[in-house]
Order: structure tokens, then sequence, then C-alpha cells
């Protein structure tokens, strides 16, 4: 609990004064104000974040969190349990969806064992930080005790401090647990008050049966955990699932380090929700990558008031949406490195 | 005449065949089927493009038309006539938005001189096409007569044909021509069949009363020329512009070479009518980029029945929406080559 109280008073408003500098310095280039949309706005917001008009290009590391969830006894996914850690060997092997596009925008990616099922062995890119074997069934009590997703989130403040020390400058939030999805439509229909249904998708593909059986077991979830609104760390024990407290702590981490992150899906969002609850401030430090499949992504994102740069359909999760946007990161910040002004190139502004 | 006409005949329909094995590939691969969305869309696009469903990853070449606009006497732009010149100059050098975007993603940028109302030094990345100082004001006669409408579009498929011999897999559009939303206004509320006030934008950013007379004066110009909706080249001619002309070409020689040609913003779009008029086939070879910020570009594409990848509230065209969305048609490719399948990962599929 002291490293996460200590991450939580780290964390500051973002710099009002450099974004207000890098909206003149942008102004100032060759185009029409405003013209380059959501590259302007992203140097913007990292400007406020880092404090500088003109940061460094950053070093890209994407967190990837593994843990497996209790509830899947319920029959709400489409795929076994099995894959949580078969995918965790595929990742390492670099041959999942999210180690290719990590290669492809020179992103270096960390799988962590926050929660899974089963025992992996080492791996010289695997960490280890395996709080249990998967979360309890939050159909019949709580996912986990408030020790436990204290510990999770911690977990994921450790991985990500580390990756601080090795220079990483913007942070990619990714993960994989099968099952994953019933706990962050649970948490995102909570915060948002409204009905489960509203915000239930198909995760990697439940047919309509299973689908209809999903929402009753996350009302039921809802209804016999009764989390305490007023309470996050409440919330994502009775719940969450390791991965998501894990990803809550590699954001907050990154807020107090005044770093950017990259919030991915849906999962990936409901973890963002937990941790402005945890502190409001931190989602000055997020960035929206992509606008998830998953109907419960755009109210998650839209219960942080951020705005998704990508619109690709996509629902795979992983942190594949985060490691793209991290290439629209890097052209954002190419433009205010790269681009002349007006008066250096002999261009004339608007009369 | 000749070369648009050979052109005209090479254009096939994309193939059907390697679609399906792109999808099947696809299906293979440890993820739930589909979850990669528009990434798997570009890549079962290509693969019909190029008649392979694991093409090499292309070559990256964006083609930047500039040329100047009569119809700027008439006061529709918030920018100088001059800036045209000026930005060429700021392409050159590596200052404008497209240089930097370009280098981002690693295409290379060709600048070409395609009606510039304005002699241009020479420069080693400058390809002098002009066909003439600057269309004719379209609000008192036809912007080009025949002839040039058809050199400007042949001057594009040159352009794009030597692009090839040197080994280019995939093509961007970009343009520079201040006034040239005007044009561009005209021809898709033209063809789209509405009023033009619904489909005419700010551009570089006029203010209320000066976009109430540049939607006066595109509705003068339509009226005035009244062209012929069954024949493009009177349409292009009467109320386009040479790069507009430019670009047609270019898209033209992607799709009768078989390589993916990317759809920029606004002017692209309606270069990309142009061209699915004179061959609608040409349409299979189109991918859409992005979905600008002015009105006209939803229109467009729309009409052309293509999907935008990004949403980034862009509205500067040069070609920056095209460079930045080859970064992701890179990564789906990506994907294709570089992923495991469920049976090399040892990974359980769906039950």
């Amino acid at each position: 609990m002291e490293k996460l109280k200590k991450t939580l008073e780290m964390i500051k408003p973002a710099n009002s004064n450099t974004v207000e500098e890098a909206q003149k310095h942008l102004d100032n280039l060759t185009k029409p104000p405003g013209s380059l949309g959501v590259l302007e706005d992203i140097a913007k917001k990292i400007a406020g974040i880092t404090g500088e008009v003109k940061p460094p290009l950053p070093k890209k590391t994407c967190i990837l969190l593994a843990g497996d969830h209790g509830v899947t006894d319920e029959g709400v996914s489409a795929f076994p349990k099995e894959v949580t850690p078969q995918m965790v060997l595929n990742f390492l092997n670099g041959g999942a969806a999210m180690s290719v596009l990590s290669r492809h925008v020179g992103a270096e990616l960390i799988v962590v064992d926050i929660g899974v099922a089963a025992d992996l062995s080492d791996h010289p890119l695997l960490v280890k930080k395996k709080v249990a074997y998967g979360t309890a069934n939050m159909a019949k009590g709580p996912a986990m005790n408030r020790d436990q997703a204290v510990q999770a989130i911690e977990a994921g403040i450790e991985v990500a401090e580390k990756c601080l020390q090795s220079g990483t400058g913007i942070f990619g939030t990714g993960e994989m647990g099968i099952g994953n999805t019933t706990p962050s439509t649970a948490i995102t229909a909570f915060y948002r008050g409204s009905g489960v249904a509203e915000v239930c998708g198909r995760g990697t593909g439940v047919d309509d049966q299973n689908l209809k059986l999903k929402v009753r077991v996350i009302e039921k979830a809802i209804e016999l955990n009764n989390p305490d609104r007023d309470d996050a760390l409440d919330v994502l024990s009775k719940i969450g699932g390791y991965e998501i407290a894990g990803m809550a702590g590699v954001m907050l981490a990154a807020a107090a380090n005044r770093k950017p992150v990259l919030i991915d899906g849906f999962i990936s969002g409901a973890a963002a929700l937990v941790a402005s609850k945890l502190q409001p401030l931190a989602v000055d430090y997020m960035l929206a990558s992509h606008l998830s499949e998953e109907p419960g992504h755009a109210a998650a994102l839209d219960l942080l008031g951020l705005q998704p740069y990508l619109r690709m359909n996509m629902r795979l999760g992983e942190g594949t949406g985060a490691a793209l946007a991290m290439s629209i990161v890097d052209g954002a910040l190419k433009i205010v490195h790269e681009m002349a002004s007006f008066a250096d190139a002999g261009v004339s502004n608007k009369d």
C-alpha cells in the first residue's frame, strides 16, 4: 500500500504553460492553424505532460499484463482458459499480433505474468509478478481480496518504474486474459450506472446465447458483491482482475513520472477508469489510441473524457491499438521538431 | 489521349481468389477471426490488388502535385496565391508537414509542378510537368480546355509510371494549390447532385462571409459551365484543376499496374471521383487513408464506397493523411507475414 500511496501523491496536473507555448509554436508552422487536428492535440498534450514544448522522441515501451479469470467457469468466453498461457508463449516467441505491431513501431514489448492460472517457464522477456493463479469467480464472491488488488497495482507500478530507469518515455498498455472483457464490462457498467447489456460485447466472439449468459453473470456479480462506488479498490478487487489492476498501476506510475501512457482497448479503458477513480489527475497523462469494436470501450472513454485517434474496428486487445498509435505520436512530435515556420520558409501567412 | 486510353484499358478487377485465400490465412492466425478489423480489411484488399496473399512490403512513394487556380481571383481562399510556389520550395527543402510525415513513414516524396502560376527553379526533387500557369477562373468560363485536362492526367500517369520503374509498390496522393478546395467542392457537389453549401467547407480557413461567397462562386461556376455528367473529362476540364487531374492520373496508373493507391483528403477524394468516372474499376485499387474535416470529403468517399481508416480531424491536405496511413498499411502486411498460426504456436482455437 505504501508504494501505491506514494505514487498517487506524486501525480500533479499537467503543465498548462507548456501547452500554451506548444500552441504558439504550432501556429507558427507552415500550415493553416489547427489543420493537423489530432497531431496538434497530441503534441500539445505531451507538452503539458512532459513540461517541454519540444520533448525528445521517447523510447517506447508496451507493457502487456496477463492474468486469468475464475468467472470463465460460467462459460462467458468463446476461447478456453488454456489460451492465456499459450498466448503468453506466443508473445514471448514474437508470433502474436502485439509482437508484430510492437516491432513495427519500434516499441519494446514487456510481458508480465501477474495472475496466469498456470506455471510459466522462465524466459528472458517474461517478468514474473504473479499475485495468484487467476482471480476467484466473481459470480460467486469477490474476484480478489483488497490486499491482492493492491499488490497487483503495485506490481504494475514496479514494472513501469523499472522501464523508466531504462529510459522509457512513453508507455503502451496491453493485456491477455481469457474472460477479461467480463470484469471490464462489470467495471464500466458499474461506474456508468447503466444496464450491463448496453455495454456488454462479444469479447473474443461469444454467440447470441452466451452473450445473454454473459450479461446475466455480470449483473449477478455486481449485485452479489455490491461494490462501494466511492472506493475504487473495493470495485477493482470485487469485480476486476489482476491484469486490470496491473494496467492501472502502469498508468498511475506514468502519471506520477510525467510520461504519456496510451490506453488501448476495452480492458485498458476499464483499467483507466479505475486509475482515474484512484487519482482523477491521472487522466491528464492518458492518450486514447483507438476506438474498439467492444461497445463498452466508447462508454469508458466517454467517462474518462478522452477522444480516441484511430477507428480501425479492432477488438483484439493485447495493446495492439496502443502500439499502432505510438507511430502517430512519433509523427506528432516530429511535426513539432522538424516543420519549418512561416518566417524560416519564407511562406506568406494568412491575410 | 493515347496514354490515357491505354491506361484505362489496362485496368481489370481485383483478384477475388487471392482475397479469399487471404481471408483463410488471416483466420488461421492467433487471434479471434476478424478481431484486427481494418488491418485485416487492408491485407485482404491488397491481396486482391496485387494477386498475392503475402506481397512483399512495398516501396512507398507519395506524389504531390501542385497547381494554381484562377478562381482565387474571386476571393475564395484565406491564403494568397503566392503560397503555392512558396510551399513547393518548402516541400523541396523538407520543412512542410508532408515532408516530415513522408520521412516518418519511410516514403519517398516526389513533388510535381503541374500547373503552378509561377516559374520554379530547377531542383533535383522537382518534376516539371507544367501544363499551364494555373487554371482559368471557372466562375467566368471553363477552368481548362479538354486537351489541357487530358495532358494533366497523362502527366500524372507518366510520373507514376516512372515511379513504378524504380520499384514503387504503393502510392500516396497529395497536392498543393491555394484555392483547390473550390474546384474539389464543385466536382463533389456536382456528382452528388446536392446543394453546394452542404459539401462546402472553410478550406485553409475562410471566415463566415467568405464561406458564403465561396458557395456562390461554386454555384455560379457549375451553372455557367454546365458540365456533362456522363463525360468525366468535361467535368474535370470545366470545374477541376491541374493537380486534381494529375492525381486522377496517378490513381489510374496505380490501378492499371495493380498497385494500391492511398486517397488522402478532400482534393484527393475529388480526384478519385473523377478517376472512378473514367473507369469505375479503379476504385478496387484505392484505399481511403483518413476522414478529413472538410465536409465534402465524407460525401466523396461515400460516393466512392470507401471507408476511411483514420479520423484525426486533419484538413491540411498535401498527402499528410495518406502518408500516416502508409504506416498502417505496412502494419497490416506485417501481420500477414509475421503472425504465428494457431497450429504453429500451439494455441487452442475457439471451441
